[in-house]
């Protein structure tokens, strides 16, 4: 079945802990390769039938409204994957 | 500067609540068009300078043991974003 994902992040703006937690682990293992380290969500929405464009709007508007809280979060992306 | 995007899933045959709740929610929404909802976590890794072999190696090995529990989750991407 077709999923379609939905990928959210913290504002860009927004201090992100728990990615500054990973710099730091990724510190103590002595990996410096990234410079910085910041953590969303993913969500795959599971599809039956064909992703048709009222269902991708659909996708959007949860997205928006109900996957993401627009105060301190981006929606960065919402795409079918087969 | 140039970002790889680790994504992180449940593996599929584990229960995943989170995803179950947020169902849940679609139903009491009226939201019917998704069959079933999983999430699980994007991480934005960002380089300073040139997205290298090592580099990109480095990012898998780290979504493998930092940024993944391999006894429940699987890695699902390690991309390149620039």
């Amino acid at each position: 079945m077709p999923t379609i994902v939905v990928d959210v992040m913290p504002k860009s703006e927004l201090l992100d802990p728990q990615g500054k937690a990973v710099s730091g682990a990724f510190a103590r293992l002595g990996v410096d390769a990234f410079a910085d380290v910041r953590i969303g969500k993913r969500f795959e929405l599971t599809v039956e039938g064909e992703v048709t464009e009222d269902v991708l709007a659909e996708a959007r508007r949860v997205a928006a409204e109900v996957l993401s809280n627009s105060v301190i979060e981006d929606v960065v992306g919402v795409e079918v994957v087969e």
